[in-house]
């Protein structure tokens, strides 16, 4: 029995302030402003009918998917095929109103309320944003007993934190069909995410039809790309759902795609044929922002794409860019003299002006990433933060450096989940800088973004990728400042990832095919036991220089299937630390995992004989199980730990660190802290 | 170790002619006509290069997909990023010659050659579609060992046996969107079929954007339909793999969803509105054949659609029209009689004559259902011929009558893979009639059609009912008639399920998805166990009336998680057979299998509980253990079979017939074969 759950038993009515409690009162993910529960149960029978008041047709189609998923999750038949609207009748199942059409805008009024009797559900909001959320927030609230399905009686209020929750996702490395956009979106919506940032050209690729410029898809692609009713058709299917699509055209670096087609806006005039990349790094084609012609060709060319996204925001990247080819280039050298251009930094700002110009005509607000943060630069311009740790920035710097200057700002920094960080360390991300005080620089901070770069992501493996850890992104953004207990994140974190599946996502199944396809469609056991204590190495040091993979890879070898949170180490790490702490019952369940990972290789091995693929990671298995063998001895009181015991241990542990298959055991600390040796492992390491 | 390959390490060359053996020596579906193994092996590397001589677009991007499919296999990289054409290096090592191109058009030379070495593999073939199959051919004969991936050496040499070679896909029904085309679209192409009938209209909606009459997916859709843009894509995609794209716009009956946007060319004058259906069925609304308006009305919108198809064949539908409009109105009795056409079947054919017109102005062959065999219909149609069984003719025989009277015949009885028969059901079906002597009438026999008809089918598990029993099918429509193995069929047949999913088939992770969602994200295994030895009722049974579930329900349930070979069944099945045939050693695998039966229940129970969704298989999975225990006690001689038991255990056995969640036990026969009780569970039943 859980311990809201509990409380509900005992209590009438509970009133649950976040602050206070370690486990949240619903497992619902944002978790709402403000829960009260009430001691009864709302049942769930064919007779679900449900009337919406002053639905307009986003409303109407999301009220028929609420049912379908109600449908899907509880097997039971709602026959109702169309949504009543208006209904006068004050004892109907269940109503929904809402105000008017929200507004794809900034800003715009997302809240909800909803009070469930044993009667009745009620849902209200000020718009259809207010009344998909409550969707949302309903259909993880579905319980079940003995009798059936119910939902508990309980009253919500609620409203996001921050106004921009956002998803950026990068079609150029590697590019995504219509439809795993499509089911992502469908991911967004369930955890109140509100922008699809969409990252549409790079040095590997331009991804979106121009009937203006051909050329940009014919020779800056592969042949894969949106046409233009697909970007219609996403863009509405976004819209029907209360998300925001922003569309990314990175200038003037991160551009050879586009200088593959137009070779003659480059700034190394010794290149006459530009290549798009297949491999992934920072690289020196730049657009010449002292060639002329150059902003009639933006113009034409954003006019048009601008045309395509309604969004009042365009994002023209601006990042990476060292300039190398400007400085080798003596006529640009003469250029920046000529018009008091002391570095690379300001001729950027020269070109950004003059694309923020071409975005002002066409009703867009420009958007990039924080190097576009010139003194020239209007603060009209949404400064995108993203540098900090190994990067020239300290976290949050610039989103500081950006309020104090007066610009809107969204975070990043901390949110890019392509460097498969655990959940964790994103759900921790401190949106709001503590140095920030007043209230007009506090409004200037909008919220965040997840980043999935897709360098090393196919259409395959990107769902597992962006979630479930992006659901804790979500919640980071949505619910109140003090909602950051880690453990009740996780525990949410794996019953959300579930409901996400039945939205559609392909983060389970992906990796299950590529699980079975890796050991040969036999036993798929032995290898999910080490799947499940292994993650893929972060920080973008599993594809050393770039290299060690192109963009034709397939992506399905072991690293593919592991994940950022290994499950069973996530699991173990928990009965350790509580362990630790005096919970002395759970030594049994520790020495049956240590047990498991012990015996594994033996199994594992003979699979990887069958399946040379998996050759790579027969050390990382071997290493486990002596590791394994560590926190057995150190369980076992009949191991003596002496010195020549310990000296042996540490070097277990310190070998187990070592990769394999690009990915690293999860437990090694845990079996440390086991055997008391934490200090002398990170003394040796 | 197997037959097959035990012969090849015997022998340096052999010669397999597919009538002789059991066990086929390649592990490819459909087997090729002549497969001559050597011994010996060509080891992948990373440096396997391919070359292809006179590649056109598609053999050149199919090439590309050959590559990357085989780096998934094995796990290699094969950095070649752009095909090498047209080496003159004979050391190359893989190199593939095409004559030309082919066309989309029946009867097209698909015939290809694989020789492999152990220092080559070379390709030859006719066109383009035979180096495809041949690519689709190599990727089923990847082995591994100890060392690493390789090809067996070998000669293929192999061309279809029938040139029509179907799938028929209902997107009326359930609308399937475009990304679960092109999947099976590829799984077509894997398992080398070569048309895809799109099923585009009918009673449950008009699924094609029409410009010039957009009321018809306005009023005869929910919203859900293709762009012509879309299709184009679609037909570009298929033409691509060497499939050819014919659809069908049934017509006049099954045409509610037309009716439903043009109400005056129904038959009942006193409906001024049609809903198009959201339940199974056949239904009475028909267009009017005597309503002049009608035609001009066709022939604007057949050729509008036959434009968007480049096919020579447009099919007609004509199916099941009853006429019970026609009949009951007395200006079309009038007219009718004006015309002298003395029955309804007389004024489809009237209707069907100036369709035909239509559709040859348009340059296309009509092909409809065999309804449409009529006197008036000139022998340029094609005959669908798919009625038998319960409907009113035998199987065969409008296929035998039809081209008797000159017409050629496409046979789909016996292919309604929507059955849901087993795939030996469908495997053994003789698409070459028997009493066919003459060469000129087995000429007309052009193949077969499995036809995918989708009331109860989703994009989640369209996947599991179209594979892997399509590939049975498949192989019937390629092999020689000769291959016939059953339970070689069966052998096989899991092996290309495997590679199916690789391909992009959704069959096994859609399955997965539905038994977690009804075990509650809990212990999956009493489910499987259960759902291993279940199979769907058949023959529509599981939707009594057609409307027991209409088009909106979610079809996440007990039913859809099963198939209609459950593969625990399939095992037992030949275990018992070859136990009865006098292999003893059998016995303790069988009683393993009666041991998990019998004790699932428990388990399974304690997952139901928290499942109510599951509640309708609760009898079903206790039928199945004392049915389990029936088998136990007959393989166990300390328990008397005396007539008491023998009673008791009959009962038993006719219990275990019952359904529960719209699926039947799988074992039952070889239980009472077990205990030798077939005669008298027969008689009791």
């Amino acid at each position: 029995m859980r311990f809201g759950k509990l409380l509900m038993v005992m209590a009438m009515s509970i009133f649950y302030s976040w602050s206070a409690i370690a486990q949240s009162a619903v497992d619902v993910m944002p978790l709402p402003q403000e829960v009260k529960l009430n001691n009864g149960k709302y049942r769930l029978t064919s007779d679900l009918k449900l009337s919406v008041n002053g639905a307009n047709e986003h409303l109407a189609a999301a009220s028929g998917r609420f049912l379908r998923a109600l449908d899907a999750r509880t097997g039971l038949w709602f026959p109702q095929h169309f949504i009543e609207t208006n209904t006068t009748d004050a004892a109907f199942p269940m109503q929904v109103s809402m105000g008017r059409a929200g507004k794809l805008e900034l800003g715009e009024d997302e809240s909800y309320s909803i009070t469930i009797t044993p009667e009745q559900i009620q849902v209200k909001a000020a718009t259809d944003f207010g009344a998909m959320h409550a969707y949302a927030t309903l259909l993880q609230l579905v319980e079940s007993d003995g009798e059936g399905y119910y939902f508990p009686t309980m009253t919500i209020e609620d409203a996001p934190r921050f106004p921009w929750r956002g998803l950026m996702i990068d079609v150029a490395r590697h590019f995504l069909p219509v439809d795993v956009i499509k089911r992502n979106l469908d991911g967004m919506a369930f955890v109140k995410m509100n922008v699809m940032h969409f990252h549409l050209s790079d040095n590997q690729g331009w991804r979106i039809e121009s009937k203006k410029f051909p050329e940009l898809t014919e020779k800056g692609s592969d042949g894969e790309f949106y046409t233009q009713a697909e970007i219609k058709d996403i863009v509405a299917y976004a819209a029907a759902r209360g998300i925001r699509v922003m569309p990314e055209f990175d200038v003037p670096g991160h551009a050879t795609a586009i200088l593959a087609a137009f070779p003659e806006f480059g700034s190394d005039p010794s290149i006459t044929e530009y290549q798009r990349e297949v491999n992934a790094g920072i690289f020196d084609p730049t657009l010449d922002p002292t060639n002329e012609d150059l902003y009639p060709f933006l113009e034409e060319l954003f006019g048009e794409m601008a045309a395509l996204f309604p969004d009042a925001y365009f994002h023209i990247g601006g990042d990476e860019n060292e300039g190398h080819h400007w400085t080798a280039n003596a006529d640009i050298q003469a250029f920046m003299k000529e018009h008091e251009l002391k570095d690379n930094h300001e001729l950027q700002a020269y070109f950004n002006v003059k694309v923020q110009a071409i975005l002002e005509k066409n009703g867009k607000k420009m958007m990039g990433w924080e190097e576009i943060m010139e003194p020239a630069i209007p603060t009209t311009a949404v400064i995108h933060s993203w540098r900090g740790e190994n990067e020239q920035m300290a976290p949050g710097e610039s989103l500081v450096e950006a309020v104090q200057k007066g610009y809107p700002t969204v975070l990043s920094n901390g949110f890019y989940i392509d460097l498969l960080w655990k959940a964790e360390d994103h759900y921790l991300n401190r949106v709001m800088p503590l140095q920030l005080t007043k209230q007009e620089e506090k409004d200037l901070i909008l919220g965040g973004e997840a980043t999935m770069w897709s360098e090393l992501v196919t259409p395959v493996t990107v769902d597992s990728r962006i979630w479930p850890r992006t659901a804790a992104i979500a919640e980071r953004l949505w619910s109140a400042t003090e909602v950051r207990d880690v453990r009740d994140m996780y525990r949410r974190l794996e019953i959300v990832s579930n409901q996400l599946e039945i939205v559609g996502l392909q983060h389970v199944k992906g990796r299950e095919g590529i699980v079975r396809l890796l050991s040969g469609y036999g036993d798929t056991q032995p290898l999910w036991n080490l799947i499940n204590v292994a993650a893929p190495l972060k920080n973008y040091t599993r594809n050393p220089g770039g290299t060690m993979y192109n963009s034709y890879f397939s992506f399905q070898k072991f690293a593919d299937a592991c994940v950022a949170d290994a499950p069973d180490a996530l699991a173990f790490r928990y009965l350790v630390e509580d362990y630790q702490a005096g919970k002395q019952g759970n030594a049994a369940e520790i020495q049956k995992y240590l047990e498991l990972w012990k015996s594994n290789d033996a199994a594992l091995q003979l699979v990887i004989e069958k399946n040379p693929v998996l050759k790579e990671v027969s050390d990382l298995s071997q290493r486990l199980a002596a590791v394994a063998q560590v926190g057995l001895d150190a369980m076992d009181k009949n191991v003596k730990k002496n010195g020549s015991w310990k000296k042996a241990a540490v070097q277990t542990l310190v070998a187990a660190r070592e990769q394999g298959g690009r990915c690293e055991l999860q437990v090694v600390d845990q079996i440390a802290a086991l055997a008391g040796l934490e200090k002398k492992l990170s003394a040796a390491e």
